[in-house]
């Protein structure tokens, strides 16, 4: 629930400040990232970084990732946050063996439901779930929905090497449909058999890797026919979505092409241009992007109910990003939908 | 030499129409093709398409893209088309050994550059070259601007899975920058060691793989440091600069807090921000992205002088592309910098 009782200066500026995609992390899944020795080069590079760099940012991350009380209600009321939409951050579970992932989906999902029910007014929480085992997945799904109040799923990139688009995970798909809750894919680091020429020049993260990582995964998504088969099913994808709107006319204009001519003949023909899946089964967040060129950008291209607002913390915790994004050039009611509309309906945060 | 005596039509629009990322292949090097067995999988992805598809899509381009006379002046004739910047087209040489490449250079320079002796006000060369051997490369861009009258050098992704930033390279981009002509930075499909979860998809070619790769390729460029040695060297990028304008913020944002951190230690430091390259060392044209909200976003980002027009042909051959741009709703006199004026200037095309 939003609380409509908003501070005075939400009233003054005539919206509420609504972040889609924040993280937490609780010291557990830290410690088996801490201890786990996995031959995935994006992981060890992501977070042998933030377990390990003495670095201002690497400290201050990993330090107010675990926090779901004091700091990060100090840190929301010092940028203006009224509400964050969270998530257990990435990989989450997805470079467990499937017992390890069941088991630490539902103590992440347990913990951010004390802290939402604690603060029901700040925090509103995704499902984290362990797509290694999609018949589990379903039903944690099902019960973070349900018991819990989530409002999403949590999907971050690839799960040991693997992408979504298979059949195999189409009953998450189903059940997110069913319950008609978004799936938000989060970026992880390329896999294994894609980093290296990123890795070499420092490119495999947030810099660059993440967004051509989700890309390529959102697009999977969409060229497996997911969204033929389940036609209600909504994503969400952050980064201004990852480049995916700015490159529509060219993803349009060459799908079609290879199709007609079959130059793939393993893939299904869609039943619409991928642009038709970007304008009715994609949200897009602003993470990590606090720029008006390219949140008007998405407006235009994929419409202004469909692109929301999100701050990235504690990644990319910045009060100048938000004084920056209240003084866009934009009409007033864009700026209301951006903010604070948009997610009130795609996460039904009021009754 | 662009002819001014221009067709009637030219003058009634007010620009002539260049188009400056256009391709042509020898017989003799789609015979190469042919028979070259190489364990490269986007190789084999794209040109196994082109040569043995029977779609109507791979027989015209491989028809076309042997044709410098009759067929394709008809063609620029048909779509408005009044001068085209010719390249062989990708991946050029960059599949051979050191000793093909290089004769393979050779030859497809002499061959386009009679073309350009028999319609100077029709065509422009650019100079292929053989980057597996550097020495001969930066020979071959000499003989090719100072005797055969070529503008630039094409560059068609990596060379046998390996990028162009590393310091054996730079002796190429210190003779274009002494003879002062750009280097087209053309895409290839993904490396080896990466294309994986692009191909299985179907989305290894134009349709994702391509401007991705490119868009890596063109950042490791720039984080080797090259523009810090190199400063008045200049690139071209395609396809509305292969989505980097876009991505520019979280570029700047997440280099900088990499760098600031020293997340890879055997990285340079960087003089300036990534946008920094962005606005002073490379061109943008829209190659096969012929849609007003991208080229006008890379005018808004890079800058009205940095984005020039291309079609893309044969690969992209519509004469319906050139109308809709020609009616972009963007002032006359950013339509004539986009056509005309920039790639006269940029390709030193007027005395």
């Amino acid at each position: 629930m939003v609380n409509n009782d908003a501070p005075a200066r939400t009233a003054a500026r005539g919206y509420r400040r609504i972040a889609t995609e924040e993280a937490f992390a609780p010291a557990s899944v830290l410690e088996l990232y801490r201890n786990l020795k996995l031959d995935d080069p994006g992981f060890n590079s992501l977070w042998g970084f933030y377990l390990n760099s003495p670095s201002e940012r690497a400290v201050s991350v990993i330090r107010r990732l675990q926090d779901l009380g004091a700091e990060r209600l100090a840190d929301m009321e010092a940028t203006g946050i009224d509400h964050q939409i969270i998530a257990l951050t990435s990989p989450g579970t997805q470079v467990f063996d499937a017992a390890t992932a069941r088991s630490v989906a539902i103590e992440a999902n347990d913990i951010l439901a004390e802290a939402c029910r604690a603060h029901p007014d700040r925090y509103t929480g995704m499902a984290a779930m362990a797509p290694q085992d999609p018949a589990s997945a379903v039903k944690e799904i099902e019960r973070a929905v349900r018991q819990l109040g989530f409002k999403a799923v949590i999907l971050n990139g690839h799960t040991l090497g693997e992408y979504h688009d298979g059949a195999q995970y189409w009953p998450i798909f189903e059940a997110a449909e069913a319950l008609d809750v978004p799936i938000y894919l989060h970026p992880n680091a390329p896999p294994k058999q894609m980093i290296a020429p990123f890795l070499e020049a420092g490119l495999d993260g947030a810099v660059y890797g993440f967004g051509v990582d989700t890309g390529l995964h959102m697009l999977r998504i969409i060229c497996a026919g997911v969204f033929d088969r389940f036609p209600k099913l909504q994503f969400i994808i952050g980064h201004a979505g990852e480049a995916l709107p700015f490159w529509q006319y060219r993803l349009d204009y060459m799908y079609g092409a290879g199709q007609r001519a079959r130059r793939y003949p393993h893939m299904p023909l869609l039943a619409h241009p991928i642009s038709h899946y970007l304008a009715n089964n994609v949200y897009i967040t602003n993470s990590g992007v606090a720029w008006q060129p390219a949140i008007e950008f998405c407006q235009k291209v994929i419409g202004v109910d469909r692109v929301l607002y999100a701050m990235d913390y504690p990644y990319q915790f910045q009060a100048d990003e938000v004084r920056t994004l209240d003084e866009m050039s934009i009409p007033d009611d864009h700026k209301k939908k951006f903010f604070q509309t948009n997610a009130e309906r795609v996460f039904k945060l009021v009754d």
